[in-house]
């Protein structure tokens, strides 16, 4: 609990009204997307970089923990309040602030919804282009802080490709900018690289410059249904030797397959063990080009069936087969291990057939799906923790799925971050130099760790 | 001088052949391409990794300051072993490892050169974009090193948008792997991309794995001349306002073209007072159209003149323009102060005119060139330092010209880097707190200052 006199401090410094310490905030603001739950001794609502640098001097001070965070979406626990002190809500901080035409940049707050920024910036014939699941709701501050990625990332890439520049109140409470609105920049250190997916535990971001592109003249989607898994993983291989780097390449397996068929409308043949869905953008007459030669490279390759949509709503009811699959899977049991890990996209078949090898060795359902072109698969164990063992048999295979992804030159994750889920298992991934390399810096910017303290690898 | 002690303990690491402390040796390795010269006390070749730390690990233990270098091709005094100690020539790792054609990565060693590199992957349909000038002799250590940039990163990026994974000599002598080779990966810091410009001075790049395309179809040259800089600059705003990411848009300023035209037999109008030199790749059918559109929105800017490159000869002839600039200038005055200024695209035509005024005002000529695109300038400040005041003349200049760009949103430096020849005027673009941000990261990680001592804005 922290004392009235801090209190007084932190109203000082927001107002009254931008602070709590009522248990219904203090329970609003101690979970997120992974649901595990830590209270926050007071959550505070700050509206710009001055206050927040006051409440960074005021922490070091007095040795309170301060938790940054968005909407709350992070499927790894990066905003959970784990030490208790401050949840520092950068909600408030929601301003678009120009979007400029002609450099094609804009620069935002932190608390914008990213589909938000979309929109306007698409209403310009403007595209901002990662797209994580969570966009609706997730913030741009959040995406940065975690690198969020998204299907369309095998061409376009991730936030950190898109983040030119950022105003940050560092851990002791220093209003900073690094970067700038310039394509190119190489005065100091590229500290805009080193923020974005630092988890927040290396300076709380108030403002982005965000590198647009001219939105694409048009798109065209298409579902592919292989009777193999291996037959899907041949079909990307196929599209990218033959050059072609589709904007989509979304796959979903046999388990997911089964987990939408018993569970929606959607007609999907018994004898489809792998779906693609490939979208390509850009000029229209060149991703007719483009559609064409996918389809006659991946035909041999044991295709099912093939859907092309011939208008925007055929291409929303390919995309809602997609979205379709976490709902679905809510049925096939009550709680989700949800893992993001990578692999180099040549090594997906063994990757998958790996994970079907230990569900049927653990006797757990284990669905997977997402995005095949960068080889990034969101794994998802489906398991009962009321029963017993079930959570254990989890845990024993998140290990031999990260070992397995190690092995194969992959990474345990590709998108969501390592928060306090996967820090665990980071002695798997990272060598102990890279690690004490990776504290030193933390600890050369946070000396009195304040600043999101016990997360990542981290830990005190 | 160095003990012969320590000469012993180098070659038992080395070998004996691969360290020298001859006067001619010292001599070679005492300059890069600012032609400034700080002799080292010896050079170094080393060939692997391990040898690479055992010399850290020794130098850390001894105080020797250690400065790596690749071809020594940089224009800001990066590599220049301004306090002695040892010059470590990277150039005996200049292995190509592997090119994977199925997952679209390379990954080579430091001393690579880089057209090396895109040649050997353009044989197999792939494609290296970054393209900085040197790109004949540079080595990928070294363009990884500064962030080098180049004519193609308007439409492609610069380097570090290539770069997935790095092998790393910590400066107290761990070896270390950053990142990977998936397209997605969010362990930890990003400490590859904060070592991508970090000049030299957070580690030793032994092995480098980088993203590669698919190589473009096709490509289409143009090159227009216009009757005023107005005109060029609003070219570049109609053809990014059009929606269309020209692979190189450069230019070059009146001044430019008095040179070429005064010092080569290029025929160049003398009511040409711009030059825009375009080039879109891609689709062959779509590059037509794209260099249709792109004539159709400029002619109204005051062309003088357009040529389209019929075939590869012809495209050949149009950047044989482009590089006679550098040779022609050197006839205009002996030296050459070379900067390399970044402002956002819109702001180019102010930029040029501040310039120009400069130029009157101080009676030296500037020539201007460069990446258009992006807004990065190349401003050669040409004067004869054996006549007096020139030199002075010449530094007044490069001051007043960083303020005009910082105040246009600009950065001194688009690809260049820091170095030594630009830290004096670090602290007009970074406030000190991000100065002391970065001081932190470089004092925790080389805490005995032994990995390129002095520069970019760690003086000592």
């Amino acid at each position: 609990m922290l004392e009235n006199r801090i209190i007084r401090i932190i109203e000082g410094i927001v107002g009254e009204q931008h602070v709590s310490t009522a248990d219904t905030d203090r329970l609003c603001y101690s979970y997120d997307a992974t649901q595990r739950q830590h209270r926050p001794d007071a959550v505070v609502w700050p509206s710009n970089a001055k206050e927040i640098s006051l409440l960074l001097k005021m922490a070091n001070a007095e040795g309170i923990p301060v938790y940054p965070r968005g909407a709350g979406s992070g499927f790894t626990g990066g905003s959970l309040p784990i030490h208790g002190g401050l949840a520092l809500v950068l909600t408030r901080l929601d301003a678009i602030l120009r979007i400029d035409e002609e450099n094609l940049i804009a620069e935002v707050e932190p608390g914008v919804v990213t589909r938000q920024l979309q929109k306007a910036v698409e209403a310009l014939g403007l595209f901002y282009p990662p797209d994580p699941a969570s966009l609706k709701f997730s913030t741009l501050g959040g995406n940065v802080a975690e690198c969020a990625g998204g299907p369309r990332c095998v061409k376009y890439g991730v936030t950190k490709d898109y983040v030119l520049g950022l105003e940050v109140v560092t851990p002791q409470g220093d209003i900073i900018r690094t970067g700038g609105e310039t394509m190119k920049g190489v005065v100091g250190y590229d500290l805009t690289k080193l923020l974005v997916g630092s988890e927040g535990t290396l300076g709380v971001i108030t403002k982005i410059i965000l590198k647009l592109l001219p939105l694409p003249a048009a798109k065209k989607t298409m579902l592919v249904l292989f009777d193999s898994i291996d037959g899907a993983a041949q079909a990307v291989a196929a599209i990218i030797g033959g050059k072609i780097i589709p904007t989509t390449l979304e796959f979903m397996d046999g388990t997911t397959i089964d987990c939408v068929r018993r569970n929606t409308d959607l007609e999907l043949p018994q004898a489809a063990r792998a779906v693609l869905i490939i979208e390509v953008d850009g000029d229209s007459a060149l991703i007719e080009k483009q559609a064409e030669t996918i389809l006659k490279l991946v035909n041999p390759l044991g295709v099912v069936n093939t859907w092309v949509a011939a208008n925007s709503e055929e291409s929303e009811a390919i995309w809602q087969v997609r979205r379709s699959v976490s709902p679905s899977m809510r049925k096939v049991n009550p709680d989700k291990f949800n893992e993001d890990i990578c692999v180099p996209r040549s090594r997906l078949p063994e990757m998958i057939r790996t994970i079907e090898a230990i569900s049927d060795k653990l006797q757990i359902p284990i669905v997977n799906f997402g995005h095949a072109g960068d080889g990034n698969i969101h794994v998802n164990i489906m398991v009962d923790t009321a029963e017993p063992g079930q959570e254990q048999k989890a845990k024993q295979a998140i290990e031999e799925i990260f070992a397995a992804t190690l092995k194969l030159g992959g990474t345990m994750s590709g998108e969501h971050g390592v928060g306090v889920t996967k820090a665990p298992y980071i002695p798997m991934e990272l060598d102990p130099a890279a690690v004490a390399y990776m504290k030193a810096i933390k600890k050369a910017l946070d000396p009195n760790n304040i600043l999101n303290p016990g997360k990542i690898f981290l830990q005190d």
